[in-house]
């Protein structure tokens, strides 16, 4: 099918369709990195990822609350002096991180990444 | 390790440091979106993606520079009345695609995305 006969037959959206929110998500300012910095350890502390990757607090809530929205993420609050707040990767979120794997190939047969010649393009 | 131990030991931008760059550009609004519609055709018309993906020519023209300045996309012009100008992905990108097969195993897995009663978290 070319180019001009999916934009005659198709929307976007539906091109997509069992994974437009995941994809939504995901396009999300930080959020891969969230979830490659949650599988690498569990739980996390919400200051232990603010700080990890440099987040403003706002920002990072914001990503977390998306993530907990569409079950990627558990959130667990204990009442602790001062309050501690946990957060893991569920399976469904578990189930995600294979992408890195992609990334890492990726990686292995582009080491360069932006780095390179025009000319190797 | 610990959360705790890699906040200790590690800076964020380290971990993921072979593929930081890849991870940049996809976080960007519409950015897999994108990659999503060029490995269903190819050539692209900026026009044409534009209109599948419902995206003002600005926000589509800052994401396909990042992808070009990534090389996952290449672009040409041609020089015709009315001017055209033609995106496909490179081999570079077309690596990049397997994700969308995670995608996929995913979303057939969680088939109800994000509308899952909190039961099921």
């Amino acid at each position: 099918m070319t180019a001009k006969e999916m934009v005659e037959e198709y929307d976007g959206a539906s091109l997509f369709c069992p994974y437009t929110d995941l994809l939504e998500v995901l396009g999300k300012p930080h959020t891969l990195k969230i979830i490659y910095v949650l599988q690498q350890a569990s739980p996390w502390r919400f200051t232990q990822i603010q700080q990890i990757l440099h987040l403003q607090p706002k920002t990072l809530a914001a990503r977390l609350q998306e993530l907990l929205r569409l079950g990627l993420v558990t959130r667990k609050s204990y009442n602790e002096i001062p309050p501690r707040v946990d957060y893991e990767l569920t399976q469904k979120g578990r189930d995600i991180r294979k992408i890195f794997d992609v990334f890492g190939a990726w990686s292995d047969k582009y080491p360069y990444g932006v780095l390179q010649k025009k000319s190797q393009r």
